[in-house]
């Protein structure tokens, strides 16, 4: 699954009276350090959370614009957001007349800061949550505002949430141990690697601001936001002792007698800052925070005592170990069980015309369902056929749903949380007859896929280096798709982990790729108002089998994770070199072997013999 | 070429008396604006330059290492010099034991930065010449240092010139104009684009400090470093002005009646600090300066007037004009009459043994000096044969001299200065029987070098998306090499320019690729010891024909300017697909024509024959 995209269209909503009452707070100077002459309101959450609960959702509130990207910015007399091109319909449907769509991409719109220098009078200031803005953007946006004369000041307390009646309250679901046969790994193992780390950077304290990262090092497990197994908190890490900042509420006498157990001193959610602010005084040494973190967490450290730099707890989190890499192999071999029964199934049904983008969505999770150790979806799935697979962020809504056919490319993007692993896999299938160039453009996509999956390369080069392979076919005849190729993947926690990526975007966090690293595998091909390709796999970094080895650097390549067989009807054989039909065959015969054992053990006749039929040799 | 190396090997230098010099001057108020407890003395001159003259010499001097790359750093106690693998050698062999050798790329080794803080007593004073360090640099060194509790200030007058007794003086020879018939655009031309592109940034004035920039803009050419046609100078655009800074001694009348017609004001090269100093009180709106250039000239702007970054002219510079582009091709097709007669003659020279890795270099001038237009040499000349191959930067020295003979690989990466255009080509013959695996290793940096040159890829990406493609072949089998793969090469201009390449380094000034930019593809291979190869084209960026134009975004590829056969008998043609032997069958049918045309035009029948042979058809 490529990206994020979060809410359902709702109707217009009137914000008037909203802007009115935040006008106010901009002068009230019991919310407002000083006077501030714009208020800028962003998407995230404190954790600078990809997913966020209803609780942050305040750039909703505020403007009414629902999806998942955007930013406002109000100032004394005028409001405007800014998203990008995938919801500029949806934003002009949902804003009334009080804000302006400002459309991101389009060359002549400007930036939050250059609009801001262009809107204001001279010398104002603006203000933020710095909660809810990162260190790094933070710093840019301030420096912007800086060179056109202004200045960017934190408002600690939000002033969304003050005008925000009926504002939902904080999830605080209960939070529970991984079991060590999932995460392969103890606390103390986990804290062990992490101090050593800290060692070697002169660090005495580690700060994590990240829910995947607290949720990893200290092997819990929680439900505070949608499709993400992780839950509010903040954890931070000294030599001799680890903390977990969390609403007692959250934790069961399980959960409690594990973090007693594991000598992980407990606090409440709300402490945080003002502990760290007087824990930090008595650091000798550096304090490491992620500069994706917080301004605000980022701001309590002392600048000469802050090393802001991807944390070390992000690079063990994507490099997974033994125990993780078997539980990620299994329940992506389950998940491969229910995807062929789904689309064996849809396959039956779309000649009937009874089954719709949303139904056969619904049907897809009831087949996950009776999977063993199966949590939930690990994000909402993206079933789409025809021109709604061409909208890369698609999700299917009653207004937009559409019929399963024969007559039209069906794209389906879902995945699963299970205990022992996290899966992501996309397939698009036709199920009546293709038209030559929708073949062409997805065997182009498929080369692209097979062109990075065989890639060798040597270790610690950036994700970076090896996104054009999976574009270059699409490129020769003048294609390409307009999102990256490869996110990490976690250990039953987020479905888009970093800090690696194959992108054509330069990713300066990507401490380079390395064994047992696992990433997506997602080129596509996307023709506006007609259809949308886009296929899928995830792949885990391993050795390669060289005959050198070049002054030692030891070189990788990726194995297939994802186990499920590539529509043959959609493939044109002549466009694919020998090289490339085999490793098909190879891949479809390991996808019969590992999925038909399943299939069969499972009692599902007929989802084994589709498999059969989809997984024979080709060429 | 790859990269740049000057100097050569002397005796050990005794360098007690100069530190302790040096040491006074430390804390000699005439001379720093306080106490400085280590003074930095860094490879660079105030322009930045990669080639640098006699006078800037500075590290040298201190320290006796003579090699192209390196930082030397003094404290009260220590000195130590920091240099890279390919010199640390050279660099053992002319410090004496004052001398720290500082290793980098060993793991262990500390940066400048690190080291200090290790070094130094809190709260302590590092001193530099902000005019020989880039801006982007000063800033990083400067927050490490302050990270550590101490401090870098700039020491305005250099004090390695104050102790140099004997240092050379600066260059000062003559400028002239470059005619419109190679630059193809008049100065009041670049100044019109220069100046739109100013104002789209609210720019109200470009300080120029990178001698090609200057060169480039004004059409002036000089000769005051080694094989870059550069002077001394500065430049300063306004929306109504335009200032040269230059010593009037190296200017002869033409050039100055030149300036006079172009209203370029002129002004001596050693007022340009307190001119701009003055200058900037009074323009109303941001100054441009590129981040690359010295820190000194950064400083001078105050921050909030200051814009940071790539100048406009090093674009300008980069994406050559329909004149440049033919002058271009044509120098490369009279530079391909040198070395085709070169490796002719050589051929017939090595079985007889008669001539070296000098001599050879020494032939292959007199050949180009033949040639039209010709004014110098691009580079020093790389002629190395054998293990001298696999030393990247080798350039031979009587001590390394290594004769020409049948039983190993020949490397040749030469080029040439011509009044219409700059040239840089590699070619690696053998004039026996190769080896199997030197066969090997050559197809695979050939399959690289088509694999890049036969790539088409949307306007605008950074050239580090494409660099992969050139090592595919190579990291198959766990091979690479430690260069990158293309930089941009200079119309009668350095051969060495940006502000594109092609590297997996993330060049983040890159602004993307565009039609017309003239790069090299230089994949190598070097097995230490035993051989190099490497294959250097120059590479016209051209509109791509393909059947789509996705979002209008406009397909590239590359076309070859250089026209010099690559040697068949090193090319295992088994290793190679259809779509490859079709390109260098192409390729070499295009050389036979285009430069045996000129070959038997100018009465070099020999070298015609050699030619022929070295073109036919393979497969």
């Amino acid at each position: 699954m490529i990206s994020k995209v979060l809410g359902s269209a709702m109707p217009r909503k009137n914000t008037s009276q909203l802007l009115k009452q935040l006008r106010l707070l901009m002068h009230d100077h019991n919310y407002v350090p000083q006077t501030i002459h714009a208020y800028v309101v962003p998407s995230g959450d404190a954790h600078q959370s990809e997913y966020i609960a209803p609780c942050d959702e305040r750039r909703a509130f505020i403007c009414g614009f629902t999806g998942s990207a955007g930013t406002a910015i109000v100032t004394t007399e005028k409001a405007a957001m800014w998203t990008d091109g995938r919801y500029f319909l949806q934003a002009t449907q949902e804003m009334d007349d009080n804000w302006k769509l400002m459309k991101q991409g389009v060359p002549e719109t400007l930036s939050e800061g250059k609009w801001l220098c262009n809107n204001l009078n001279p010398d104002s200031v603006v203000g933020a949550n710095p909660f809810l803005i990162d260190a790094d953007k933070w710093q840019e946006l301030s420096r912007e505002l800086h060179n056109g004369g202004h200045s960017l000041v934190a408002v600690m307390h939000d002033l969304v949430d003050q005008i925000w009646t009926g504002q939902p309250a904080r999830p605080c679901k209960p939070v529970f141990p991984l079991d060590i046969k999932y995460t392969g790994a103890t606390v103390q193992e986990k804290l062990t690697e992490l101090r050593k780390q800290m060692k070697e950077e002169n660090a005495s304290m580690v700060v994590l601001t990240a829910l995947d990262e607290v949720a990893y090092i200290y092997n819990l497990r929680g439900s505070d936001i949608a499709y993400n197994p992780v839950f509010f908190s903040y954890a931070l890490v000294t030599h001799e002792e680890a903390y977990l900042f969390i609403d007692e509420a959250q934790c069961p006498s399980a959960t409690k007698a594990f973090l007693q157990e594991a000598n992980i001193i407990r606090k409440p959610y709300g402490d945080f800052m003002e502990f760290i602010e007087k824990k930090i005084k008595t650091e000798p040494n550096k304090v490491w925070v992620s500069n994706k973190g917080s301004h605000a967490v980022n701001e309590v450290i002392p600048k000469e005592k802050r090393l802001a730099k991807v944390t070390p707890v992000a690079v063990m989190k994507a490099i997974k170990n033994e125990t993780e890499i078997k539980g990620l192999r299994a329940c992506h071999l389950r998940d491969a069980v229910a995807l062929c029964r789904f689309f064996c199934w849809l396959e039956g049904e779309a000649s009937k015309g009874t089954q719709t983008e949303i139904s056969a969505a619904d049907k897809l999770q009831t087949f996950r369902e009776e999977l063993e150790d199966f949590v939930g979806l690990s994000f909402e799935t993206i079933s789409s056929i025809g021109p709604n697979g061409a909208i890369i962020h698609y999700k299917p809504r009653p207004e937009t749903d559409r019929k399963i056919t024969t007559e039209e490319l069906y794209l389906c993007d879902s995945g699963g949380q299970y205990k022992d692993g996290t899966t992501d896999v996309t397939r698009t299938l036709h199920f009546g007859t293709p038209t030559q160039f929708e073949r062409q453009c997805f065997t182009r996509v498929l080369k692209g896929q097979i062109a990075l999956a065989s890639a060798i390369f040597p270790t610690k080069i950036k994700g970076n280096c090896l996104d054009t392979l999976a574009r270059l076919a699409l490129w020769d005849v003048g294609l390409d798709y307009s999102h990256g190729t490869g996110h990490g993947v976690g250990m039953y926690l987020n479905v888009h982990e970093g800090p690696m990526g194959i992108s054509w975007r330069p990713m300066p966090d990507d401490p380079g790729l390395q064994e047992n690293m696992f990433l997506s595998d997602e080129p596509g091909y996307y023709e506006d108002n007609k259809f949308g390709i886009r296929l899928e796999n995830i792949v885990q970094i391993v050795r390669a089998e060289t005959p050198h080895n070049h002054r030692n650097r030891g070189f990788l390549t990726f194995k297939n994770v994802t186990m499920v067989p590539v529509q043959i009807k959609m493939i044109e054989p002549s466009m694919l070199t020998e090289k490339e039909v085999k490793w098909l065959n190879n891949y479809h015969a390991e996808c019969r072997e590992q999925v038909g054992k399943l299939l069969l053990q499972q009692g599902h006749k007929e989802a084994y013999d589709w498999l059969v039929k989809q997984t024979e040799p080709i060429g």
